[in-house]
C-alpha cells in the first residue's frame, strides 16, 4: 500500500520505518521536505520524502503524526483529503504534556471530591469488570490485571494500593486525582469493549513492561 | 482494616467479599439496610450491613460503589466523610453506558474529522510510545501490545487494523470515532506514566482476556 506520513518526528519515523520494512511504500511529508528526504534515505528504497501535500496525495492511507499545535496547519497544508484513510495518532496534549486541551475539563472523581467535604478521595477499580471480581480468581492465566489508582493524598493512596495488591491485582499509581480524567474514560472504554463491541466481560487492562 | 462499602451492587459486593476473605471487616451500606444485611449474611462473619451512614462511619476506608446517578445522594446520606479514605470506583456513565456525562464533550480526532473534509479518520497508535516503535521489536516478551483503533468508516477501519497487526501489535476495535474521547485520555495516561510517574517508555497497554 502507498502510505503518506505527515510528520517526521518519533511517531511518524517509527511507523514509517516499520511499514516500509513490511514492503509498503511510504512518503514522508514535512514543512521541510529536505528533512523528510533525509529521513527517507536513512530507511531505504521503500521510503521517499516531500511536502505535506505530497504525502497526502501519495497515500491511500495517510498517517497524521504531528504535535497537536501543528495539526490544524498540517491538515490545511495537506490539501484535499477526500476519500483518504487518515490515521490519527495525535493526542491533544497541553504544552506540559500533563493534560488534554480538548474535551476534558473535569471528572466524576473531582466532582465527588467537591461533594464529599474533607474526604481523601482515591479513584480506583473503575475499569475492572465486577464479573472479574466475582469469578473467584482475578488472575488472567498467571498475570495480574492492572488497577490504576489516583488521588491527592499520598497516605490514602498507599493504603488503597495495599487494598489492591492483596486482591492479586497490580496497583499502578496514576498520579493526582485530576487524572481520573484519564481513568474514567478508560472505564468507559472497557464498558464499550465488554458490552457494545462483543469482547464480553472477561477482559481487563494490563500495563506491559519490559 | 474496617472498610465501609456504599452500594450493594456488583462492584460493592465483589470487592467487599474479596476484602472480607482477606480478613478485613466490611460493612455494606444501602438505602435498604435489609438488602445490605442479606448480602453480608451471604459472605460471613467479617461482613455486616446497615445504612449508608453506618458504612461511612464504620470504615477507615469507604468504597463508593454507586451508579453515577445515585452518587451525589449517597454522599449526602453518608454524613461526614472528613478524614476518610474514599475509594471511588464509579464512572459517570450516561444511561446507555456509551458515553461519560462529565468532562468529555469532544476529542482531537473529532476536531480533525471536522477539519479534514471528506477524510475517513481512524484514531490509532495514540497510546504507544514511539520508543517502542523504534526499538526493533514491539513484543513484550511473547506478548503483542494492544493498539486500539476507532472510526466511523468500516472499510477504513479494516485496512488500519491490517496495518496494525502486520507490525506485531494486537488491533482492537474501539468503536466509533467519538470513542477517541476514551483513547486520547489513555494516550495521556501513558504519557504521564512514562514521563511523569517514573515508569519510563518501555511500557504499553494490553487487554487481557481469558
Amino acid at each position: 500500500m502507498n502510505i503518506g506520513i505527515i510528520g517526521t518526528g518519533n511517531m511518524g519515523s517509527g511507523l514509517g520505518k516499520l511499514w516500509a520494512g513490511k514492503g509498503h511504500k511510504v512518503l514522508f511529508g514535512s514543512r521541510d521536505p529536505q528533512k523528510a528526504n533525509t529521513l527517507a534515505s536513512s530507511i531505504g528504497p521503500n521510503a521517499s520524502g516531500g511536502t505535506i501535500a505530497d504525502a497526502a496525495k501519495f497515500g491511500e492511507a495517510v498517517l497524521l503524526a504531528t504535535p497537536w499545535a501543528a495539526t490544524r496547519d498540517a491538515i490545511n497544508a495537506a490539501g484535499s483529503l477526500v476519500g483518504k484513510i487518515l490515521i490519527d495518532c495525535t493526542n491533544p496534549l497541553a504544552p506540559d504534556y500533563m493534560s488534554l486541551v480538548v474535551g476534558h475539563t473535569t471528572s466524576g472523581a473531582e466532582e465527588i471530591a467537591k461533594w464529599a467535604t474533607g474526604a481523601k478521595v482515591v479513584k480506583a477499580f473503575n475499569a475492572v469488570f465486577a464479573q472479574v471480581l466475582h469469578s473467584g480468581n482475578p488472575l488472567f492465566g498467571s498475570e495480574p490485571a492492572t488497577i490504576f489508582y489516583c488521588g491527592d493524598d499520598a497516605q490514602a493512596k498507599g493504603i488503597v494500593a495495599g487494598l489492591i495488591t492483596e486482591l492479586d491485582f497490580e496497583a499502578i499509581d496514576a498520579g493526582p486525582l485530576k487524572n481520573a480524567r484519564a481513568l474514567e474514560p478508560l472505564g468507559e472504554l472497557f464498558v464499550q469493549l465488554g458490552y457494545g463491541l462483543g469482547m464480553g466481560t472477561n477482559i481487563a487492562v494490563k500495563v506491559l513492561r519490559r
